[in-house]
């Protein structure tokens, strides 16, 4: 359904994204990454359950081996991130995946009863949570980056 | 610490492994996988917590694209899978990682302060859950695997 299987990125929900990032540069031997904000609502449009949303997270990203490994620290507005930490606490929120052709894969994948969560526009490109907890245990994100 | 950065395996807690493997398989145009039972005690020498366990899970892998994804059924004994899914349910355990000289690299970590949580045998090699819940918030597992 994706026309990918690499797994791209582990993307990872934390309270507090400098001491977690502390202890992954310290355990992994990697330099400590600057943690940012997402872009602010006009610029990632974001929507959550359909509606547009204000919610905001702060990221950090490390390059493992074979993939990137990512951090969120989400801010109080609800969203796929907030809900998280609410209802399941810090740990493995989504692994990702880089496809093409963002708006067929999400109709596709509605259609077989994943639905969209949560979406939203970055600097060069988009994504997509698709809500496929409840079959596969963990939330798949999709990842369209633009053309060079 | 660990002499390699590249993340061989996710494992997944889930309640019925027959059910979520079809799902994944169904997801990702893959085979459906045989899930079997770990190794008896006596062969798989479990240990939980610095002590024998009995405990067994019924496991199941599929080969994505750059990693396995493996999914665990734990039985009814204390154990990291078990813990885990009493106290968390379903969903990420652990990212793993294929390392030599296990002997040497679970005492380095213990000492800086990640201890040994579950260790057994498994056919061709050994395994190591090492408790980085709290700093990393998720569970590493070391892989060693026999030379042949």
């Amino acid at each position: 359904m994706l026309g990918t299987n690499v797994v791209t990125q582990i993307g990872l929900i934390v309270r507090d994204i400098e001491r977690t990032s502390e202890a992954y540069a310290a355990f992994f031997g990697l330099p400590k990454p600057e943690a940012f904000w997402t872009d602010a609502p006009e610029v990632a449009r974001t929507e959550f359950e359909g509606r547009p949303s204000a919610a905001r997270a702060k990221l950090a990203f490390f390059r493992l081996g074979n993939l990137q490994l990512e951090l969120i620290e989400p801010d109080e507005t609800p969203s796929t991130w907030r809900n998280h930490l609410n209802e399941r606490g810090e740990g493995v929120h989504h692994i990702a995946f880089v496809i093409d052709g963002m708006q067929e894969k999400t109709e596709a994948l509605a259609s077989r009863g994943f639905p969209l969560q949560q979406k939203g526009e970055y600097t060069g490109g988009r994504y997509a949570y698709i809500d496929t907890t409840e079959a596969l245990k963990v939330l798949v994100e999709l990842l369209e980056n633009d053309k060079k």
